[in-house]
């Protein structure tokens, strides 16, 4: 069976408080989409983020003295470095515009997924001054999000909140997940034995990260009109789980 | 458009010499897909491995004194250590079972991307003594396939060899980009408004790396019967590239 990731088209800018699950049945029915048992949403952080009023306007941040010293190493605005450290665990490396930290959610990636493209103000204030924040909760995020899809759909299906982070050694960002319902982070292949019988030497599979990577792919970066991709023939049995499968134990990481 | 991933099926076990080109469109008329023009051939490491007779069998091997060392401290085979050191132009970090290596074509992963699973020997030797190694030029041998399929379907395509990658940072394994012909590694977006006319943070995306990461979804990887998948609907468009784009500078990288 094939894999298809359609983009979802006519989603608006989401404003805080949107009924989002409104708004993607109402994409899917003018993309042609039927939602069926086993299919998979997949949505930009972004969007997420705004229906539940993630926004920081940078005048309400006061920086610490950590941050204004990080803020000078990094040449970067301190209000915004502070909101990095806020959002996160523990700095693991810097250079000029960019913090690498592990962020309150487990994952590692750059300034703490703090957005400050795209982002309107409800008010007056310059807009490039609003942050974003990443959601509180992603899974809870994604939960939410499914129940309200399988209610109205009266169906079964996944859904997966994705970011798109820099990796090391590889350049360009890639899409990962970030939250996740109703399907598995890891695939466990352990014990299964190849064409010859040997034992697989590759064990895990990070098969959200692979469905969120694809997704990205179909969203772009640059359309904000493309904030959600349907995926129908995702191979692997849906089941209950957390994007942290996905999160490599500080003890077991040789590159931290 | 949606992107659609469809796993070729009834390859067989891919024997050196192979015409991989011929088995490819075979299975295609079989799997009910015409190649037309913007259409990519995604395919496992391990077929064009193995048409192009990379193996190598351990009772080769005389294993040199940093080998036998590193094997003892990784609890290695002495003479598959030789191999990965031969493969590889630096060793970064081990651990018992693993050594991580920037490989001869730029990369970093684990183990030189040697693979015994599921590779048969020609004569009667244990089949486990047999390591696959990687291509020896995968963009060559992407352009190379790309060529013949281009001429017998008179056809404008793309050609992605993958493998299996862990990441620092978080769990299991994804597909990436190894060797490509007639796509493109990163998409440069810099310079591309957002919906409000800022400059886009993220200005370059790993598109092959995300096209590897969904077709390595769809081919699983306990089942050698799918090393091939093809994918419609890419939306980047395709230009001569080299899969080293995606290659992060060692003095970029700060996780080195």
């Amino acid at each position: 069976m094939p894999l298809t990731l359609t983009p979802l088209i006519g989603i608006p800018l989401i404003q805080p408080g949107d009924d989002l699950a409104g708004i993607l049945l109402g994409s899917m029915q003018r993309t042609g989409i039927n939602l069926m048992d086993g299919d998979i949403l997949v949505l930009a952080q972004k969007i997420i983020s705004k229906s539940e009023g993630r926004f920081v306007h940078l005048s309400q941040v006061i920086p610490s003295n950590r941050a204004i010293e990080l803020a000078a190493q990094t040449e970067k605005d301190p209000r915004l470095v502070e909101l990095v450290l806020q959002e996160s665990r523990e700095v693991l490396r810097t250079r000029p515009g960019t913090i690498i930290v592990e962020h309150k959610l487990g994952f590692v990636c750059a300034n703490a997924g703090i957005d400050h493209s795209n982002v309107s103000g409800s008010s007056g204030e310059p807009a490039d001054e609003w942050m974003l924040l990443l959601p509180e909760n992603p899974d809870v995020s994604a939960q939410r999000l499914r129940q309200c899809l399988e209610e109205a759909a009266q169906v079964s299906i996944g859904v997966l909140i994705i970011d798109s982070h820099g990796r090391a050694w590889r350049l360009g960002t890639v899409g990962v997940a970030i939250g996740l319902a109703g399907l598995p982070g890891l695939a466990d292949l352990r014990g299964q034995p190849d064409l010859f019988g040997y034992r697989l030497r590759i064990t895990e599979v990070g098969v959200a990260d692979e469905l969120a990577a694809a997704a990205s792919l179909v969203m772009g970066q640059a359309n904000e009109g493309t904030p959600a991709v349907h995926a129908r023939g995702f191979p692997y049995q849906l089941r209950e789980a957390s994007f942290s499968e996905l999160i490599r134990p500080k003890n077991m990481d040789l590159f931290r």
